[in-house]
C-alpha cells in the first residue's frame, strides 16, 4: 500500500462511518415517534438496524447521545419541510401563511407518527438535562422563526403595527397543538379544517386592509382518519 | 360471636378496603403527574404508599386497573375544581369564562406536576386499550361540558347564534393546550397573561353587545416560574 492510498483509506472509512451513523438516526427517529424519545435504548435501536448493540454503541457512546442526535435530525427536517420551504414565498404574510401551512401538513401527516416537540415536551418537562436542552433549543429556534415572520408581516404592513407578536405566536401555536391533539389522540374528524380557520380568525383580527389575501388554491392536505 | 355481628364487621371490612383503595389511588395519581401513567407500576405504588405488593394487587388486579382508577380520580377532581365549581355562577358568558379561569388555574397549578390529560395524549395515542379509552371518555366528557356552556352563552345571547360553537371549542382548547407547553416546558415568562389574552381575544370576536362583561377582580393565579 502507498502511503498516499492513508489518507483516502481514511476518508473513507469516515465516510462510510457517517453513513452508518445516519442509517442508525434514521431508524432510531421512526423509534422515538412511535413509542417516544424515552423508550429509545441501544438495545432497542441495534434489534431494527440488525447491528450488534457494541457497534450502535461505537456510533454514540451513550444512550443520552443517540436521544440527542434524534433530536437534531428531527430538527433538521423539520426546518427544511417547513422553513425553507417557506423561504421561496414572499416575505411578510405570505411566508407566515406558508410556514403555518408546512407546519399544519407536517402535523398532520405526524398523525401517524407523533412529534417529537409535542411528546418530549411532556416526557422531558421535568428531567432536566441535556436531551431536555436539546428538545427546548430546538423548539425555541423554530419559535425564533415564527416570530420572525410575524414581525416582518408587521413590517410590510401586512398586520398591524400594534398587534402583540408575541401573542399572535403563542395563539398559532395553541391551534397546532389542538390540531395535534384532537386528531392525533381524540381523532375527530375536521380538526384540520378547523386548525385553518383559527390560523385565519387570528389573522382575521390583526391583518391591516394591505394584507395580500391568502392564496387560491391550497393542495389539499391529507385526510385524518 | 353473634350472628348480627357479622354484616356490620363485613361492613367495617368494605369500609377499611375502600379507604386504603383511596390512599393507593391518591398516591399513584400524585406518581401518575410526575412520570405520566406508563411509568405506574405496581410495586411502585407498593414502595411508595409503604404496602407489599400483594397487597396492593389485590385492590386492582393489574397494572391496567390501576391505570384506569387514576383516570378516574383525576377526572372527578377535574371535573369538581373546574366543572362543578363554575355551576355557582350565571348561565352564559359568565360560567364559560369560570370555566377557563378554573381550567387555567388547574393547568397553572399542574406546571409543577403535569396533567395526565395532556401526558397521557402522548403515551397513549397509539397505544388501544382500556387505559386509551378511559382517557378518551374522561376528555370528551369534559370537551362535551364545554361546548354546552358555550351554546348556552348562544342560547342566552351573550354569544353570536351564528358563532361557530365546536370551533369556539377547539381554539380554547389551543389556548390551553399552549399555556401547558409554554409555561411548564418552555417555560415562558408571562404564559398564563397570553393564555387569557387568547381566550379574551376570541371572545371578542363572538360576543354580542349583550354579553356581560368579565367581573372586574379575579383573584391572582399563582405566579408561573
Amino acid at each position: 500500500m502507498s502511503l498516499e492510498a492513508v489518507p483516502a483509506k481514511n476518508a473513507r472509512a469516515a465516510q462510510k462511518g457517517q453513513q452508518t451513523k445516519a442509517v442508525i438516526v434514521d431508524a432510531a427517529l421512526n423509534l422515538a415517534q412511535q413509542i417516544g424519545l424515552e423508550g429509545l435504548s441501544i438495545g432497542a435501536v441495534a434489534e431494527i438496524t440488525k447491528m450488534s448493540k457494541s457497534g450502535v454503541f461505537a456510533h454514540f457512546g451513550s444512550r443520552e447521545e443517540l436521544q440527542i442526535s434524534v433530536v437534531r435530525e428531527y430538527h433538521a427536517r423539520f426546518e427544511q419541510e417547513v422553513f425553507y420551504a417557506a423561504l421561496s414565498v414572499a416575505r411578510g404574510l405570505p411566508r407566515l401563511r406558508a410556514m403555518f401551512d408546512n407546519w399544519m401538513k407536517r402535523t398532520s401527516e405526524e398523525i401517524d407518527s407523533g412529534c417529537i416537540y409535542i411528546s418530549g415536551a411532556t416526557e422531558f418537562d421535568d428531567r432536566p438535562g441535556p436531551v431536555r436542552d436539546a428538545l427546548v433549543e430546538s423548539v425555541s429556534i423554530w419559535q425564533a422563526a415564527v416570530l420572525r415572520a410575524i414581525v416582518q408581516s408587521q413590517d410590510e404592513a401586512h398586520l398591524a403595527a400594534d398587534a402583540d407578536a408575541r401573542q399572535i405566536a403563542f395563539e398559532i401555536h395553541g391551534v397546532i397543538l389542538a390540531l395535534h391533539y384532537e386528531a392525533r389522540f381524540l381523532r375527530v374528524p375536521g380538526s384540520i379544517e378547523r386548525a385553518r380557520r383559527g390560523f385565519d380568525n387570528l389573522l382575521e383580527r390583526c391583518a391591516t386592509a394591505a394584507a395580500p389575501p391568502p392564496a387560491a388554491a391550497k393542495p389539499p392536505l391529507k385526510r385524518v382518519r
